[in-house]
């Protein structure tokens, strides 16, 4: 049996152990009655919405189908929604799983104190992490065994990858409106207007703004995720179908370097898989230190044996050891982008914000969207240096190989990034429940880990969208046989300035969405609080919703139309040039605005917890914070993340159609 | 005799001019004590931070001289210092007009009413547009005498360019550190802090603030616009240098059509210069209309004429009719770009802004940035058309006569541009005299033209910088001889990526050094409120001059130093690729934060002005929008403008640098 055989096996496997730790989950005590009440109606909030936003989904996605057996062919229609369906199942079971596990991890503080809640937060996490997992390989692998042995057929698994990407638009930006809306809504009323903290049972955003925590963070980041992970298999499979002689020369040089070189990205997957599973499995030894060393070292033991194992694995496959440093580059530019983005969002940069709010809110702004700015440098010239070295040890195939190792372990460092959301619900139903300082201690500090995950796991998902991107833009050229996408033809300086535009208006479209939603829910909010007080009806939620999914539409159709217009209205070359500059000002937006807004949030937490002289909350300077972090709630959750979707989704809808392109300028 | 023989003496005619105007200006009458005491403030406040700057400058001028000496050759040195010392001048003389201009409209606002008043303020802002064309035109010119004539010895023509350039990022950057540090501090303590209005003497920041606004607004963007106008000349004449036998083919295929191109560029500025004459003098019987029309008409008045000449003139010089239409779709592009922006700063966005303001600050400054980040699309595909039609018609040549023909008139757009900042010290010297409310009426009125002329201004910046910036891009690919500029190659992606990151990383800095200047600022003022009550010590403006000095080392280095570091060591394909990059990403933050921060201004003024219902002056949506205001502040006057220069200066170094890095590389 080959190999590709296993990987649905493997996937299949995985997938198995995610359902059982659902229901390892689930069997866990919910608490009292209040506590039972209260993440119900999250669970059911968060499910209704996932409800509304799969049915828009899915007529979306029937309407491509269509389009695209149409225009191209069946077999990448199927794959597309092949691809659709994985992702929306990973969303689907993920977002059970968080909703089931955030109250239950607060019944385990109180029951059985921190180790206990960070196992049952973390297995509610690793649902998700290993669903993501596995059903990209489950996916990949199927379409390789129906398309992967013959060349010509290759392509067609292109379309996986669009049905990932385009659900995880819809997905970050849906859910990502939704949640800021939810977010900015609650806090503006909630604490500048009533005076009432953050997790007042009494402010009727509160129930929505957990909602969206899950419906942004644990379904938005699992989408994304999921399609850099099968993104970067698939660019790395279509650099390989369509290698030159002198790369092929390159990677190794035999006669079977080709087949193999196309294997490789699906068996790294699988290895990746074998030791995410042993990560997540390790919490349960580490489960009793110090909670973020716990989650770190899940990580490293999986990354640590997935190099080992990857070396093993290029030997067998007679690949150059250059591959292998590719796989290093990646790996490290990973870490070192996710240490980068922790320095911005929990550091100097986030002092240096805090001390600005002493002048008012003006200055705490000006001085966030400096730290915005300032923290695309490092990133990018990390970024620059993987590529150089990817590059230099195996050419384009390295770049895509490097994003392929950087991804390989996501069942563990998604699980790691699904965590954070369940511990900041939690932190959120032991307040709402009154609970006592032992529990809201345990799970504050849960949470406060959580933030710094979900840092530097922003982080990660910005430079392998990046990376995947370039692997994805790889793939297209050659795909359509570009030797040079030339700079001085002016066609392609025109298709570099629309897709550098094109980040900046779908930053526009989603932070305008978030305006425009959070203004209803405010209204709504006020009204309530002044008709019907104490009262939760729930509506605010309601309101979200609605915007959300009516914003996501036009972006949507925007990213997807984009590249297609382009390709037939200018040409092959000008695409290429729109895709290298949507992925430029993409990552940089991505970054400025990722970062700016992780560090306006904790300078408001820097400035909570006492740590700017002389200043507390509800003082002036905290007054100044909570605005910075209002303005940076959509940059880091909205806007900064739908950028990692739009670069891969332009240069995946760029890759599907490359062959029809070819045809159409022959 | 030659036609380059002529360009010096017509440019020194212009020059005569503007030195008469200044002395008409000069003397007209100044007021009573009180303005004079104030007006003689602000000049003296304006020449001694110009004075200081130019000091600093000096040192850097004579370093890189001795750099490029050594490095290249003395031609290019020698080049490099005239373009310094000219755009040097234009500065001195421009704010020596502007200073005296501003009182002396005041007074003739309250002598003989609102014509005087605008002709009074208008001849002022002519001395700095006559300064700017006739000066470079003088320095071009002379540099043609010199190495004109030779294909040989055209490349050291490129160092006048450079000079230019150091001179404009450095005004830019310094002028726009200062004049915002100014007026975050002025603004912050001053309304905020004691509620009192803005142009209130008793608030230390003011006369700070008005010599900021002379310093930024007329120096720094005449440096700016010397810059695209010399700079546009340079590319141009070295593409033609440079062309193709089928770029000469397209242009006009005769014996001389290689010489006529290269002289061209020198002949429409002269064209130019003299509709600017015109269109200056036409403001003798346009001063009764309307202020706002008479304003605009007399820049139509110029470009009509020029468009007109320009036709008769590529027809005598025997080039295809299609130069000509490239010229068309740069004077079409760059006002069209001007109605974008005055859409974005003064209309249905920021009302937008302004209806935000009303749920706080945070929904006000989200909406802003959304409205920043919204109106890049429409420049940007104007630009994509413009590129397009300029390089269907005419080639590469095309795009750099583009350019050329935007700028050919900025005698008479830089005059109009020059005229805000006089209108508005007009206002505020009226304000602080307690002049009658008759003379505020028109001086206020005066202002409001002035924001809209500045916003247009802005547009009109962005657009000829990113015009002036391909063209040095096409310049410098013909000059180091490159056919192509290969995306796929990943040291051209390297390239692209350091390119783009660049104008973020100036923009943070730019942005850091405006809040650290400010920061200081209104540590100062308030304790001179609090220690010595209205007194006027004018150490807030000392504070900014030495902040802002300081900080503009940094960018300054940061620009020149990295074209030459990525030349040097990654390739030259690498800083095409670069240069790509910068430009992208500079052009896009440029319009995001001139557009977002002229609409935050203009939705405060919305509010004062009532249109707001239920919201005036001082109450919360008005509070709000001063947040925003503040934020914007640094936005559209340091870093958005810097992002102009770094572009165009990035291109200009690597076009200098060219041929030593053929040699380098062979």
């Amino acid at each position: 049996m080959e190999l590709q055989m296993y990987a649905p096996i493997l996937g299949a496997i995985g997938f198995l152990i995610a359902i059982v730790l659902y229901n390892v989950v689930k069997a866990q005590p919910v608490g009292n009655d209040r506590m039972k009440e209260i993440s119900d109606e999250i669970h059911a909030g968060a499910m209704a919405f996932l409800g509304r936003e799969y049915r828009v989904l899915a007529l979306f996605v029937i309407l491509v189908f269509f389009v695209i057996a149409m225009g191209m062919n069946f077999e990448t229609a199927f794959a597309f929604l092949g691809g659709a369906v994985c992702s929306m199942t990973c969303g689907f079971i993920g977002m059970k799983a968080a909703t089931r596990a955030n109250v239950r991890t607060t019944e385990a503080a109180r029951r059985e104190g921190q180790a206990k809640a960070l196992q049952v937060s973390f297995n509610g996490g690793a649902v998700m992490g290993l669903a993501v997992a596995s059903l990209g390989l489950v996916g990949v692998g199927v379409a390789f065994i129906f398309f992967g042995g013959d060349p010509e057929t290759v392509k067609y698994i292109n379309g996986f990858a669009m049905g990932a990407s385009s659900i995880a638009l819809f997905a970050r930006v849906g859910g990502g409106i939704y949640t800021k809306a939810a977010d900015v809504g609650a806090d503006l009323v909630g604490k500048i207007e009533a005076g009432i903290p953050e997790d007042d049972p009494r402010n009727p955003g509160v129930i929505a703004d957990n909602v969206g925590d899950c419906v942004g963070d644990t379904a938005g980041m699992g989408a994304d995720i999921f399609e850099s992970y099968v993104g970067s298999i698939i660019a790395t499979v279509a650099i390989a179908a369509a290698a030159s002689p002198a790369l092929l020369q390159k990677l190794g040089g035999g006669l079977d370097t080709q087949s193999n070189a196309i294997l490789l990205p699906l068996a790294l997957a699988m290895v990746g898989l074998v030791f995410s599973f042993i990560g997540i499995g390790s919490m349960k030894f580490l489960k009793g230190i110090d909670p973020a060393k716990a989650l770190h070292y899940t990580t490293f033991v999986a990354a640590a044996g997935f190099l080992v194992a990857a070396f093993f694995v290029i030997k067998s496959l007679g690949l150059n050891v250059g591959v292998f440093y590719a796989i290093v580059a990646g790996t490290l530019a990973g870490i070192a982008i996710g240490q980068i983005t922790e320095y911005y969002t929990a550091s100097a940069p986030v002092a240096r914000i805090a001390e600005a709010s002493k002048t008012g809110p003006a200055t705490n702004i000006i001085n966030g969207l400096a730290v915005g700015l300032e923290s695309c440098a490092l990133p990018i010239l990390i970024i620059c240096m993987g590529i150089f070295v990817a590059n230099h040890f195996a050419g384009l195939y390295g770049i895509g190989i490097a994003a392929v190792g950087m991804l390989a372990t996501v069942g563990v460092t998604m699980t790691v990034d699904a965590y954070g959301p369940i511990a900041d619900n939690a932190g959120g139903i032991s307040e709402m429940c009154g609970l006592g300082s032992d529990v809201r201690d345990i799970t504050d500090g849960l949470d406060a880990i959580g933030n710094t995950t979900a840092a530097i796991g922003k982080g990660f998902a910005i430079g392998s969208a990046a990376l995947t991107a370039l692997a994805l833009f790889s793939a297209y050229a050659t795909t359509v046989g570009l030797t040079s996408i030339n700079l001085i033809e002016p066609k392609v300086v025109i298709g570099l300035f629309i897709g550098g535009m094109l980040p900046f208006l779908i930053g526009a479209m989603t932070m305008t969405s978030v305006g425009r939603a959070a203004g209803k829910m405010v209204d709504e909010i006020r009204r309530q609080f002044r008709e019907i007080p104490g009262l939760l009806e729930g509506k605010p939620g309601d309101i979200s919703a609605r915007a959300a999914l009516r914003e996501m539409v036009l972006p949507g159709v925007v990213a997807v139309s984009a590249p297609v217009l382009v390709g037939f209205i200018i040409g092959i070359e000008a695409l290429g040039g729109m895709l290298a500059g949507a992925t430029l000002a993409g990552v940089l937006l991505a970054l400025m605005m990722s970062n700016g807004g992780g560090a306006w949030d904790n300078a408001k937490k820097y400035i909570e917890s006492g740590k700017l002289d002389g200043e507390s909350k509800g003082g002036d300077a905290h007054m100044a914070a909570v605005v910075g972090d209002t303005v940076g709630d959509p940059f880091k959750d909205t806007s900064g993340p739908a950028m990692n979707i739009l670069i891969k989704l332009m240069s995946v809808v760029a890759l599907v159609i490359a062959p029809v392109l070819v045809e159409f300028w022959k």
